[in-house]
């Protein structure tokens, strides 16, 4: 199935600067950026990045400067073969958790982020088209009713945490098996078990 | 199975006191039990409460008054016959994500929660006890190493996602399809959507 990775080029995931200098924040987006290339590669996908400025990554890049809601109905309007949307930011993400996703049965699959966000799609209805604004998870959902499409929600834990804020940074150190993990050892950062939780410090 | 449900009769969820009265917080509380019990009884599990006091609920209670970590290993310790132990935050359980905790492979089966937290298990080695400490899902992925216990992780998002905070309700209201989310609507709490996320407001 043909997969689009969106990926913002430019200042990527500004919530993170408490921890990371501008070019690790850079580094880190380009590592889940793989580590979902890679998930969905051996989900038998077929990935190609639709990106806002050049990416270096062995896949199709297609540049689209505009936001993600109207670049990603520019593809979804392209063709009516099924297309899967599925976020760079996906750090958790494993061939598994994706396989689930893109074999699941529905019109439109949905899987929900953490606030309801959407964190990925798969989009067999030629009607159906996305807005990323607000609660999107709840609109796409009713996007889906008004034009008959049926609908289902895939329940992943790895596929619906995205990595935003530092908090995010233990999950990935606690459940990630790619190379953003891999990135975040590199660079020195463990998990710091504290009261009942855990957070991440610099070694 | 034999479903365990550790349940704090005391003074419960602490952490949603700006938004709770303490007799809310224990009724939202019931309702979270009362979810996962249903749950747990449609996907063929069979539940009885662990209660550090007495509970109202129709199902078997027994009452232990120690932390959590010694009651629910003294219940281990009593039987050989396979057991899951499910926390009762589980406000966004469903049969079906429950389904796939019991009927998992795995002599030891783990639902992480989110920082590193352990939020069900399935036990069926001897030899296995819990220690709710600290990151306890890497704990007990260590502990049953040391015992030569298969382990298996189950990725759902529902299972994973324990209330404890207010931002939490949100997901509640997103997801949620059973009492704890009919409770939180009849408090008058509903989605507020605001730049991006979404939080709860009192209608």
């Amino acid at each position: 199935m043909r997969v689009v990775v969106p990926f913002a080029a430019g200042e990527p995931k500004t919530r993170l600067a408490p921890l990371f200098s501008p070019e690790q924040r850079m580094a880190f987006s380009h590592a889940m950026l793989r580590t979902v290339v890679d998930a969905v590669r051996a989900a038998d996908g077929d990935p190609e990045i639709l990106a806002t400025g050049p990416v270096e990554i062995d896949a199709p890049v297609t540049i689209d400067e505009r936001a993600l809601t109207p670049a990603v109905n520019a593809v979804l309007a392209e063709t009516d073969e099924p297309t899967a949307v599925v976020t760079a930011d996906l750090a958790l993400a494993t061939p598994e958790a994706v396989g689930r996703l893109l074999t699941a049965d529905g019109e439109v699959v949905i899987v929900p982020g953490r606030g309801g966000g959407t964190n990925a799609l798969v989009v067999r209805h030629p009607a159906f088209r996305v807005d990323y604004h607000g609660a999107s998870y709840l609109d796409h959902r009713h996007a889906a009713r008004e034009i008959g499409a049926t609908v289902s929600v895939i329940d992943s834990y790895r596929l619906s945490t995205d990595v935003d804020e530092p908090a995010d940074l233990a999950e990935v150190l606690l459940h990630g098996e790619g190379p953003a993990c891999e990135w975040l050892r590199d660079a020195g950062f463990e998990l710091a078990v504290e009261e009942g939780r855990v957070g991440v410090e610099r070694s």
